[in-house]
């Protein structure tokens, strides 16, 4: 993902390099769901279509519990929406990492002949400002046994939970492990279960497992994914473990040693004891694509970055190497890509001198600084819900006995679904986030608080809405004018004023513009939403800069969506909004 | 598109060779728009996406006249949908012609390591049933000065108006040209008109002119086509004329040298003309993308194949081929594909054996003898239409002095809009057509007749809706369930009386499953429609066979779209319909 939008934003194979010590994408196994933030983000650099097209989309979750009637031992308690913030892409979609892999590597060799570099390792990092302190940061890697040495303006580490890059920083992960033991298979299933098809939590009296339905695969039949909590005592001895997944395997004496017991079969065996009254078989001979144990662990470094001695960000982790958690709510490769998605275009500003700082190069650039701030603030909000969903799903309860209730586990899964959805993210304030209003809250244009349902919020990421296009009548998605270019966008909610030439809202565009055409070519664009004026007008009746700069990008904002009233917008008021290249807003006004 | 579609129902290089003249895609020119029909086409080959994502959507149709108003000149009548037809992609498609075959092209490629053999003409065509009368279609072609002698079991010529393959075997294009001349410019243009980005039809004192606003090009601009009646005194006699475009030329005498004394600067003095009072011109040098002069003419071959001596139908001619008319209403590329998607699966049955009477071979196949019956009636709606929208159009009229108004136009756009979207055609009676219903039409499931917004109709697509699947609860269109895979599906929407094991419905679906499963391994499929049956249900409360079969296509019919409504369907009936490979509906019961 870092590579890739490097790419795109301009940096040549010269100065960019991408290594990858795996010799290819990904055979089988580890991640599967991409959530709907993800997607919107996908859409943006134009690779959702085959997702869109191919994964499996998952809508709903099934909560099942013990049952009070003991012949059904099981029944289904309810069935949810999957995915409950608005969203562009209202659902999880679920398909093979490597699949995603591909589609972004596929991608990346449009902009870049080189693309990745595969079979090569980074053997060590560190800062040496002697000899170049344009270039400190000193990488040696290792292709087929020959060595070489880089050095590079910066760089970025995401590798894993392992972290070459990490560990040689001196930085590291704290944090604690549950002792909880959970397998996880992907395979074509025999069952008669009837929600095999929807993502389920099942808490039966023999314990607990999740379902991950899965896409189609090139027999015709459908994948499916489950996580089982393997019991404490395991019985059969057999000492094969299962290939190791990208998550955290902390070696913690007796845990480590119980999961290393763990068998395919001692995980399909605790299947069936939770899947019953339901028979639950892999369906024929060789359909198990893939399996592992692992242990559940949350753990974070409390430094997404490393200075040279002027203060200047150089080294940085990303994903697993800056955060590890449990799989199940689907985060792990998702927050890990939007880490890189975060970082990348800041990068590009500070590359390219485009920051106000960056223009003098050797300064510290407080603009990089903000990829600390914001991740790890997200990553700890991670780290804490996936230690309660963890907590609360590995525990084995019923109605009846259980501290935590299933209304209690279906709340938690409600309050965390705008953070797992990726739509409720929210930075705290920064360079790049103001949420204090100059003069104060009175001048804050926006009304409302339900942020995650679209109301305007410095720190969260515009919601899609559709609107209607003035010059063509075209119904489209505003995100579709906010592609992953690297430029900033000025969305204008004009008042209802517009077609008076003295108006607030007409001299205010002529200043946006005056403004915005102060900044480098091409770095901002304008996006401008009227009201319902009340009667027709043209062109000539508004300011006619709007059609010279943003003739494209210029919309009825009530025929369609009723963008004021989502955005918590007063029309007689309007609102500007300054919109960051990754789609979140800087500030409001 | 017929090479393409051979080549997925699983013609192998071996028994498929796709020739063409030209060296290359076309680099620019000819057609571009998109119909919807054209684009569900598209979806069912998962080759939509880039059209989606990076086509110009034209929502809009603006009409403008002459005004009353002597200073206005012109002004705008009315904005109307450029889609009236319910339709999954309610708008048009406009993209270079070039790009829609390098779209197919790379498509083709994954199925065919062949692909397109350029560069490659055909010099002749001839039945000869002496030697091989399995393969009785000899063709010689000419490759770089090489030439060689094919034989083949059919042959499909799609070589455009001057058709080699259509003048071999004694066809001929009938009917009239008219003398209107017109010329076409694809350019980015420098305009304060305010449709520019609308489709337009302009009536103006001095004349008529077409907009057809196309997609965004590199350079960030975006083109426009514009289609301009030539008046017939052209002032200036320069001699060069345009490329040719695909549409007829007819050889007539005076309109002849007329079109070929049109030039470029013609076109734009009288596109300035029309315009007025607003500029237009050309936005800066080198914008001129193409142009041409043509002149309007329809024309129709009587017979869109030829059989041999024993009535086996072996050569058949698609596209302009077969019929030639104006491009103005967007048809030509359009029509002509589905010529070819009419007549591929056809063509696959046969040769395959899998048609019940191409299983005796030397037979004549009545399957095939449905692509005539089908197109040709298809194309002499289209003859009709254009003849007519032609007429109208190039006629100089306003409201004052016209014989044909603003509004009796207006009125042809809309009732010709069912037909030119695509998703109004309907194709006779014939074997794979039953309008007649057993028993009568009061055995008939169907209620109304408003076909277009969806009632189901022999003879006619299957109109989308968008369904909640029951196993997973994913909201899916389900022509997405109707891929162009060469298969029939039967659909069935279940009467409410499901949930009884003894019902006309319960029993039914297992008729239903007892005849598909009679035919040969995956050429037919179910998808299952159920209507509320006002109380929760599992799967074992429902035939077993309806998991077995079709776990993955049954629907609720009633919490997304109204499906029995919109149909036209009784829930307390019910409905079966046969729906052929290309999505039309063969028969209801």
């Amino acid at each position: 993902m870092m590579g890739l939008l490097l790419a795109r934003y301009g940096l040549s194979d010269q100065s960019l390099l991408c290594i990858d010590s795996k010799s290819s994408a990904l055979k089988s196994g580890q991640a599967d769901g991409i959530q709907p933030r993800t997607l919107e983000v996908f859409k943006t650099l134009g690779i959702s279509d085959e997702i869109e097209n191919e994964a499996c989309h998952m809508w709903e979750f099934a909560f099942w519990n013990t049952s009070q009637d003991k012949l059904k031992i099981i029944e289904r308690k309810s069935v949810m929406p999957e995915v409950m913030a608005p969203a562009r892409f209202p659902y999880e979609a679920t398909i093979h990492q490597g699949r995603i892999e591909r589609i972004m590597e596929t991608d990346l060799s449009r902009y870049s002949k080189r693309a990745i570099v595969r079979n090569t390792k980074l053997l060590n990092v560190r800062l040496d400002e002697e000899g170049d302190p344009e270039f400190p940061v000193i990488a040696e890697i290792e292709t087929s046994g020959v060595k070489q040495t880089i050095r590079s303006k910066a760089l970025v580490g995401a590798d894993g939970a392992h972290s070459t890059v990490r560990q040689n920083l001196g930085l590291e992960l704290q944090g604690q492990s549950l002792d909880y033991i959970w397998g996880v298979v992907d395979m074509v299933v025999d069952t008669n279960f009837p929600d095999i098809r929807r993502r389920c939590a099942i808490h039966s009296p023999s314990g607990s497992v999740m379902v991950i339905p899965r896409e189609r695969i090139i027999t015709g039949e459908y994948l499916t994914r489950i996580y089982v909590h393997v019991p404490d005592a395991i019985k059969t001895g057999c000492d094969k473990a299962g290939t190791d997944s990208n998550s955290e395997e902390i070696q913690t004496g007796d845990a480590r040693l119980r999961r290393r017991k763990v068998t395919l079969e001692n995980i399909l065996q605790q299947a069936r004891d939770v899947f019953r009254p339901y028979h639950f078989e892999p369906k024929g001979d060789d359909t198990v694509d893939w399996w592992a144990a692992y242990q559940i662990g949350q753990r974070l470094s409390p430094e997404f970055a490393v200075r040279d001695s002027q203060g200047i960000d150089r080294v940085f982790i990303v994903g697993d190497a800056c955060h590890t958690h449990s799989p199940k709510a689907g985060q792990g490769m998702n927050v890990s890509m939007m880490d890189s998605y975060n970082l990348a275009w800041k990068l590009a500003y500070w590359i390219n001198g485009l920051s106000p700082i960056s223009s003098n190069s050797g300064k510290p650039d407080s603009l990089l600084q903000t990829y600390q701030i914001e991740r790890h603030s997200n990553a700890q909000q991670l780290i804490d819900f996936d230690r309660q969903f963890s907590t609360v799903f590995s525990g084995q309860f019923n109605e009846e006995e259980a501290s935590i209730s299933h209304a209690d586990f279906v709340e938690l899964f409600n309050t965390g679904n705008g953070f797992t959805s990726g739509c409720g993210v929210e930075y705290p304030s920064n360079l790049l986030v103001l949420k204090d209003f100059p003069g104060g809250d009175c001048f804050n244009p926006v009304q409302g608080t339900n942020y995650l349902a679209g109301i305007l919020r410095p720190g969260r990421r515009l919601l899609n809405v559709k609107l209607k296009r003035f010059a063509d009548g075209w119904q489209r998605d505003i995100q579709d004018d906010l592609p992953s270019t690297g430029r900033f966008c000025i969305l204008a909610l004009a008042s209802s004023d517009l077609l008076d030439p003295e108006s607030i809202s007409a001299t205010t565009l002529n200043k946006v513009f005056d403004i915005t055409q102060q900044f480098p070519a091409n770095t901002v664009e304008e996006i401008i939403i009227y009201p319902n004026l009340r009667q027709p007008f043209s062109w000539e009746d508004i300011p006619a800069r709007v059609k010279v700069h943003a003739e494209m990008r210029f919309y009825n904002g009530y025929d369609l969506d009723d963008a004021y009233k989502i955005y918590g917008v007063d029309p007689s008021q309007g609102a500007l909004v300054v919109v960051r290249p990754d789609g979140f807003m800087r500030q409001g006004q």
